[in-house]
């Protein structure tokens, strides 16, 4: 990220504030004792503060200093957990996807569409400059075909690190594939055949809806809490009532949602889904950007027979383009390897060896904990523009992790439209009708919060809470 | 390659005694004369005369000089075309392909098993180069994803090099793939729904039966000849007889037998599919790697409707390694392309910017001619041996183009023994009962002959021969 110092000052402040450390009212330190405590310059301080001020965290007040003002209270309620009876139908997402996938690749304006990282923190340099020197010093080419599994020191960093996630498994039990979408597709594929029927939290990622439909299977949404995640109770309902042939889930911070299913929450989900005998494909892809104290732990550290097939990736805490995940798939290892190899015989080596280099470097972790830091900060920000640039009745996700929030507003609002307009504008959202096949979601839109704030990407939120407004006003 | 002088020279020798410049009985230039006569030094010259009496293409007479040996004629026949009635069936090739393919990834021992090109030529070398150049010159991190389609710089070289394939094509309709094998995955998957018909050649590439096997296909094999590939009139009775949904050939050096349909039939198989409005779906992964005079035509240069799906890739000409393929997909543009992004989303950027720069530039062009020379001259060597090796009643296939020469055995030879016996020896090479799901072909195999003949790879050889030599004389 490069972050000046002056920006990481003021961010640090603000979180202070927010936390209660400066209260409305209270003067801040002056300029010249901050400087000495925070050993850096004076302009620096002065610049943090303007941007402070600029925010509307502070105010200065002549010849006295500078004070905490009054905010906007967060007065935004968090979107409703969807009650509808879930009935399992062919997917039918549009052409849709496919259109805000080429604008968004386009990369003209303000693009908050996508769930992809953050594109300035300083790892992609990093790994961009390891690259450079691996393809400079290591063969990477004349040597054949890797093997379906993939390179044995990427697999083992990878097994090395689910521990953390409570996962406990040897690299021969790990496939690497072109993305987390790839290994998804890849178990999909090796668990249904055409007109089955797959169990999905709602609202679901539109990667995962089109998959579904592209395979000729249907879908069964099941409600999900925005804090909780996928509703136990009524999966367990609809396993009594239809032939489930395979759960999918993102337990943890959901796309679009950011909920996260509590640990006995998770443990009780293999456990419904063991006495069905079903197995659960887990998208893991952000459970290394979590907010809170811990990293939480997988669905699959609680699969005591190989049923989870574990699914994950680098594209969200470093970077797409490396097209780099990974399946745990379990008892379906066989299966998948040879699916793998079918679609695409094998992965190219170099990623794999460069990435095996980066992740067996202190520089990953460092990376992660100031991602994640900057993430939740950034989330903050944009809960504070909602605040102060939407109208009443706006609900928005409240993610403990993650990249992405989930705005549900009153139902008049056509987010597609909103997209459209949007567009137009230059302002990319993902419209809510991508992320459901029986049209729940028509009325709210998720909205990409990773990148770090500048006056543009402000003035896009406020230009989005205008036409909400708009919109609103004239229905 | 870095190929020595005297070991080019050496093989320019060969190649005009093979082609009758220099008879049986004649005398080779003095030393001193073909040293002068090529601008070497006389050790080069002396070094090729040497070469060439190990190999017994020429022999020293004291005080005389060289002189061309009588050598072994070619007297093997080339296999049979196959004549069974076409049924289709499931496909059944069995955990045998994914055994040899983790064996070829082990890289131990020889490995004439898989049909990779040399790993010895200057552009892989050159490739790498600018592999490290573009990542330490360009921003391939931090831009989001790719689009589905691909990068635009190396769509356009595409356009620009299928010109030479009588292709005229913009590069808005072609889709970079992870390789040839997930160009044609993308396509089958496309175009066909479980227990559908697919009309393949016989014999036919494994990896694409395993396709039509995992996918739950059926494959109608439709007999080849080994000069002009795929039997028309067998197609046009098959296609009378069966529901087939589409056709997949390697019409420009099929794989294994190295066949080449001649331009008029290709003109012809264009126009039966058209009478039954069936795609072709059609491999061209060896088009460039001709001995002849010029490039053959794709059947995509016959196809005025789009119904040709052209798929071919870097693997065969360069690196599989790289993993970068494309298709043209003709009237399937959108469902291809949306098919890509299902599977994996995009693909990572830099291969194809590194691979835009490596195709504009000369070094390809020049690459492309050396490969063509040398695997012409290699397989005249694996021709030699063969020759002198092999007992009575061996047929080889005499390829056009590409890597591999076919073996036809006599029948009481059950080549699946023969891989595993050659294996524990550290010999691969590709059993004839993966080219086949009806059984077609255990008493033939494949070899690949674009590896440089080291002493090693020519005693692998020898003693594959003495191994059939045994067998047949046990059994």
């Amino acid at each position: 990220m490069e972050m000046n110092l002056y920006a990481r000052l003021a961010d640090q402040l603000a979180d202070q504030i927010r936390e209660g450390v400066f209260r409305v009212g209270d003067k801040l330190p002056s300029v010249r004792q901050m400087a000495k405590k925070q050993q850096v310059s004076i302009s620096t301080v002065n610049t943090a503060y303007g941007v402070l001020e600029d925010r509307g965290w502070i105010e200065a007040r002549p010849k006295s200093g500078y004070y905490v003002r009054k905010r906007n209270e967060d007065r935004l309620a968090t979107p409703t957990q969807t009650r509808h009876t879930p009935k399992p139908r062919p997917a039918n997402t549009s052409q849709l996807v496919m259109e805000v996938q080429r604008d968004a690749a386009a990369r003209k304006g303000v693009s908050m569409s996508a769930a992809i990282p953050a594109l300035d923190f300083p790892i992609l340099k990093q790994v961009q400059r390891t690259f450079a020197q691996m393809a400079r010093s290591k063969t990477f080419l004349g040597i054949g075909y890797d093997s379906p599994e993939g390179v044995r020191e990427f697999r083992h960093q990878i097994a090395r690190r689910a521990v953390d996630a409570g996962v406990f498994i040897s690299p021969e039990c790990i496939i690497t594939t072109a993305g987390c979408q790839n290994a998804m597709a890849l178990c999909l594929r090796v668990l249904t055949q055409p007109g089955d029927i797959v169990a999905v939290e709602s609202p679901c990622y539109y990667g995962l809806l089109q998959m579904i439909e592209t395979f000729g299977l249907k879908a069964l949404e099941i409600p999900a809490h925005p804090q909780t995640g996928l509703s136990l109770e009524a999966l367990q309902l609809a396993l009594e009532k239809w032939p489930i042939k395979v759960a999918l889930t993102v337990a943890t911070f959901s796309n679009p949602i950011g909920s996260l299913m509590p640990d006995e929450r998770k443990a009780e989900l293999v456990k419904i889904l063991g006495r069905y005998d079903i197995p659960l494909i887990e998208d893991d892809v952000y459970g290394d950007l979590y907010f809170g104290d811990h990293r939480p732990k997988a669905v699959k550290a609680f699969d005591p027979d190989g049923r989870v097939l574990l699914c994950s990736s680098l594209s969200k805490t470093i970077d797409p383009q490396l097209r780099l995940g990974w399946v745990m798939p379990g008892r379906y290892f066989e299966a998948v390897s040879h699916r793998k190899f079918i679609n695409s015989i094998a992965l190219p080596t170099l990623p794999q060896m460069v990435m095996a280099e980066v992740l067996s470097q202190g520089m990953y972790d460092r990376h992660l904990r100031q991602a994640r830091e900057c993430y939740r900060q950034r989330f903050a920000r944009l809960l504070d523009l909602v605040n102060e640039h939407f109208p009443e009745g706006t609900r928005i996700s409240r993610p403990q992790g993650g990249l992405v929030a989930w705005f549900e507003l009153p139902r008049k609002i056509d987010t597609t439209q909103l997209y459209h307009r949007a567009h137009a504008e230059g302002v990319m959202l993902a419209p809510g009708e991508l992320f459901s096949i029986s049209g729940q979601y028509r009325h709210c839109f998720r909205l990409n919060y990773a990148q770090g704030w500048s006056p543009e990407r402000e003035l896009a939120v406020r230009k989005i809470g205008q036409w909400v407004r708009e919109e609103l006003q004239s229905s």
